[in-house]
């Protein structure tokens, strides 16, 4: 396996990202913009702000500038777990027998076992720099109420995190990483807030649902003196965030002369795959290269592949701003499966616009071929990967095999947004033959989208 | 925090060892032999061959070659995970106020989760290069067991890992990884051995021992062709493995023209200890610089600051060879802790050796000081630390804190040999407040100590 490209592309600290970049503001035509539910006018920052630290309202509204700063303080904890390897996946090419050149950038090599911690820490920074005393936030999965946990721990904030009551219960070892790094965690429905007590009264004995869990973290915050919401995907902030995946790995494989031909990211509200692509999509948009850009979501929640494009509510308690984007609608609740952080009814409204305009491709994949490509990869590379990022690894894999037929020799780029330690229930279930394949009729479709709002 | 040093020093895959060091070769004062349990006579290469894969028992036996060349396959799985990146803590240095600079060798980046994986690749190597079908194993916490089962799956070997029943039960993600990696894993005691059918009978409804375990693991290799049993920490060839972290650890502080003053880790069987200070013991007894070592084992199983150094069976079955090393006595059951890879009644006869020579320091802490360290350590450096690992961290928070007192800019290098994503069991009963100490009487070491064999 002689080869100048070592299995492992670590960038100097010297040759980390400066600045953020914005894609946004290389779109000659930009995505739609949010909109106020109640006037379905254009929100503002002012609006925003009431809900969103305020420089990160700015961040979400900003369609020009393509460089944002990243602040001294947030460059200093990136060092603590950055710059991520890019991966050259030699062992997976070798068993694979394919001509093609298979990299994947690995964000899992954090505490909080993924990407999150990229905007986690941003989106912390800026709430302390704002006088706050916390803020509040939902999860589900949990990888994104632990990365919130550790970046809280980090700038002395309080941290809130309304976690799914059947979640906070079947996932206790979640739960205590967030508690370790000193959040509070709540289980959701709560009597903590109205919604809750609400909720609590209608339906006693309820486990919850991650929409419930929005409502409490958004009333908490908006009721409660010096405290924001905070949310871990969907939004431009957060996609301006994760924009440092994508500009170590463009930097990791310049230094090295490698031009990729096909990027691949799992999708769920998008901030991974769009952090991942923002450098090569700005290159596109410029003239200046193409690539083959795919989203991976799972055929159990499959908004890009056969959603609408359409204003919708981002929330099922409808009280967040409207976004134009592929949705199958906020009713929809998608069938369990295990891929906790892939089960968001619609998807940013950046990607959406990206797909509208036919730069983004997607495919959907039911969760046992992807969890037989997730042990596959586990096996061969020695990483065993989180159920949501095991879509990008069935992906490329399916690239990868297309080119041993073709005899081409692609260069495949992947983001392997984590690890699956908390996620061996899913693995188990895998390995004993009981996982099941759910994908939605067209007619639960059909109904799902009756909920879009009229415009 | 301007600094020619880097947070995390990461090698280029041409600075890694292409051998391992063998300290041994260099002691003057060799460690004592092993003994044939029922000759006392010392054990030989082909007595050890009959439970050990050859290859390992020359290097157990190997007390002249310094250096043991990597085979370039072991070279090749070490790339997909190492170099391992020598960690400066600069926030922690920050937090403690303390003028000592800290690094740590932060071997927690894979998905066994430890160095253990450093061994297990290498013995499940010459276990295919000697055409064995498979290797047999115990696990208690599960790391060594991890470890096996992913270096087993590159190689295509069958791996049989019996795990202490009440493990199985109670940790059932850390099975599940196992057999992700396509391990078998067996509840031990099983009815698939003649010891574990006789405890069975015995005893029905155990929950399982570790020295259970190991007998039905050796019985299972000895009875069956081309198996043999492999043992991840306390031999002298488990110790030439992990010199992998302290050769990649020197390089890199060489290169950055740093000199170590201390070097602690913790000390279960002294695998990651031996490791890590393997080049630095070799300075040492060639009269090249002088060091501080120490070892961190926990109160509740304190072989080097309270045992014998005396020759003992290294297992409860007393079917291994005998080793002189400190030890607590064989027979000695530690109270329930949450350290699992710390709670062996003995020491690697190299390391104890090293104590009696007076080259090797030792220190104790209660368990609950332990996790206090380890929550401190995850919010200020964002790395969630396995239990085992935290009593390193403890140590080098409390010497950091002698060089406040006196001002010492000392340069401290610790081992982080682990994460602790599945020992937040341990992290839930600390964040509870249930967590209790438990430090053995004297009167209950003199008793153990009267199972050491007679000589």
């Amino acid at each position: 396996m002689a080869n100048e490209i070592p299995y492992k592309i670590y960038l100097e600290e010297s040759e980390m990202p400066t600045a953020w970049y914005n894609f946004r503001a290389d779109m000659k035509e930009k995505p739609a913009p949010l909109l106020n539910p109640a006037t379905h006018q254009p929100a503002s920052v002012d609006e925003l702000s009431a809900v969103f630290c305020r420089e990160l309202a700015e961040q979400e509204l900003n369609n020009t500038d393509a460089l944002i700063p990243i602040p001294e303080e947030i460059r200093s904890f990136y060092k603590m777990y950055r710059p991520s390897p890019l991966v050259r996946a030699y062992c997976l090419e070798q068993k694979l027998g394919t001509p093609a050149k298979i990299y994947y950038k690995f964000e899992g090599n954090n505490t909080s076992g993924s990407h999150k911690l990229n905007s986690a820490i941003a989106q912390a920074y800026y709430a302390k720099k704002q006088g706050l005393k916390g803020v509040t936030t939902e999860t589900g999965a949990g990888q994104w109420g632990t990365a919130l946990s550790m970046a809280c721990s980090y700038f002395d904030l309080d941290c809130r995190v309304y976690m799914v009551k059947v979640s906070y219960e079947q996932k206790p070892f979640r739960r205590e990483v967030m508690r370790t790094y000193g959040a509070g965690v709540i289980p959701s429905p709560s009597d903590t807030t109205e919604v809750g007590k609400k909720i609590l009264a209608e339906h006693p004995g309820t486990g919850g649902s991650l929409g419930c869990a929005i409502s409490e973290a958004v009333e908490y915050a908006v009721s409660h003196e010096g405290y924001r919401y905070v949310l871990g995907s969907v939004l431009n902030q957060v996609l301006l965030h994760q924009s440092v995946i994508g500009l170590e790995t463009k930097t990791a494989l310049d230094k090295y002369g490698i031009k990729a031909d096909v990027i691949i990211g799992c999708a769920g509200g998008g901030s991974n795959l769009g952090g991942l692509i923002a450098p090569f999509v700005g290159e596109q948009l410029r003239g200046e290269a193409k690539y083959k850009f795919v989203a991976v979501e799972p055929a159990s929640c499959p908004s890009l592949t056969r959603g609408t494009y359409a204003y919708d509510f981002c929330d099922t308690g409808k009280i967040c701003p409207l976004a134009k984007m592929y949705t199958i609608g906020s009713n929809y609740i998608p069938a369990p499966n295990h891929a906790g952080g892939l089960r968001y009814h619609g998807m940013s409204s950046t990607l959406s616009a990206l797909r509208d305009q036919g730069i983004l491709d997607a495919v959907s994949y039911r969760q046992t071929e992807v969890f037989a490509a997730a042990e596959q990869f586990a096996r061969i590379e020695g990483i065993l990967p989180a159920p949501e990022s095991s879509h990008a690894i069935k992906a490329a894999i399916d690239e990868a095999m297309r080119c041993k037929e073709t005899g081409e020799e692609k260069t495949i780029v992947f983001g392997l947004t984590g690890t699956g330690y908390f996620d061996l229930y899913g693995y188990q279930k895998f390995n004993d033959g009981e996982m099941q394949d759910y994908i939605p009729t067209d007619e639960e479709l059909a109904k799902s989208l009756e909920s879009l709002p009229q415009m």
